[in-house]
């Protein structure tokens, strides 16, 4: 943490000097010791975010839910699994963070109880219903916090209606803008190694891809950067 | 296919001419187009039987459920998502198959309908629960079909109570042999290197391990070859 407090220090780009948080992947909510609910999110936008924010400077915490990415080079990693570590997580990393980016599918819900043993199969009954309770919202927490970071972006995986769901969460969860894809197509979004985005800032909205999901990390990170060059009030 | 039928043909060891169906990993229940239900397991017992099986000169069918692992070389392997989709394989494959060892953790539920779209998370109302119905029982199906293989081995992932556990398994499946492993513990099970087991056949109880997993499937194999030198009605 030193050597990469100290690296930052040095770094240099439009970034140096900022700490940027990122959550990425997706989260694990369990429903006995072995079963969960889970999403399809891969984490790679998330990884491809946290590796272009390193190059251009910044100092990188990226907050990963369980999956099977090796951890960009120079950037700090935490690993979570529910929807409550990666809210722990997030409140922490508010201490210190100018940037947040919510790149991680959190579970909308998770169980409203967790079974201590595994759940036994009894086939005279009628089959189980899993009784649901809603989780946090983490980037609302962020971007309402008494620590908000100076810029919070959000991500939208929707299936449909995109610029209608990108532009209702901008304004109810008071982030800086809303990075929405399209996840029931399977060339790009989830799993995918290709993206394209749109855009939904308070002032404009602006397309991207489809492009390798680094290419899509830098465009995110260049508008993130044009926020700030264009005066615009956080 | 016909290179591997080949190869078989000339293989030695003790299972040269036998073709092995190996279920394994985990299978996901959509509930709408990006979110899941799943369970813990690596797949990894189920592959390293693969390819022990392999060099005891087996051809070997792997059906594989959503895992991130490669295949064991000279190992034939059938990717699937869901457990009617396992089923379905499962099945098919009955048609060339002296030996099916299931390790898959096969989800016992499957959402009673699968959303076409993202569910959107509406705080005003109460939250959803999810309802399930119970998916059809792969090793049981196996076990009982007319193409029954010579021989079916089941696994029993529990969280207590194993030998008690597997011993009704072994009788209300019709299986030969239960393999069950204490899923509770994170030394073994699901996804660790180790395991350690309980055999579970008609005329004995075994212990084994702990031990790495390559070792566990070696002993299992040979229990199964044990099977057939002692003569034992199939």
């Amino acid at each position: 943490d030193l050597v990469a407090s100290t690296a930052a220090c040095f770094a240099e780009g439009p970034l140096a000097g900022q700490r940027v948080v990122i959550s990425a992947g997706p989260t694990r909510e369990a429903i006995d010791p072995v079963r969960y609910l889970s999403n399809n999110s891969s984490g790679k936008m998330g990884f491809a975010l946290a590796r272009s924010a390193a190059r251009l400077g910044a100092e990188v915490c990226l907050i990963a839910g369980p999956v099977s990415l090796p951890t960009p080079a120079g950037v700090e990693r935490i690993d979570v699994l529910s929807a409550l570590d990666m809210h722990s997580a997030a409140s922490t990393a508010l201490t210190r963070c100018d940037i947040f980016i919510g790149t991680a599918a959190v579970a909308d819900f998770r169980l409203s109880s967790v079974a201590e043993q595994k759940i036994k199969k009894d086939s005279s009954g009628p089959a189980p219903s899993l009784a649901l309770v809603e989780n946090p919202d983490i980037i609302a927490m962020v971007a309402q916090h008494p620590l908000r970071p100076r810029r919070v972006i959000a991500f939208a995986a929707e299936t449909e209606h995109l610029e209608q769901h990108a532009g209702k969460k901008l304004a109810t969860k008071q982030v800086d803008a809303v990075v929405a894809n399209d996840v029931s197509r399977t060339d790009i979004g989830f799993g995918a190694e290709h993206n394209e985005i749109l855009w939904v800032g308070a002032h404009n909205t602006v397309a991207f891809g489809p492009a390798n999901k680094s290419a899509v990390a830098d465009f995110i990170l260049q508008q993130i950067i044009n926020l700030d060059l264009h005066h615009e009030p956080s």
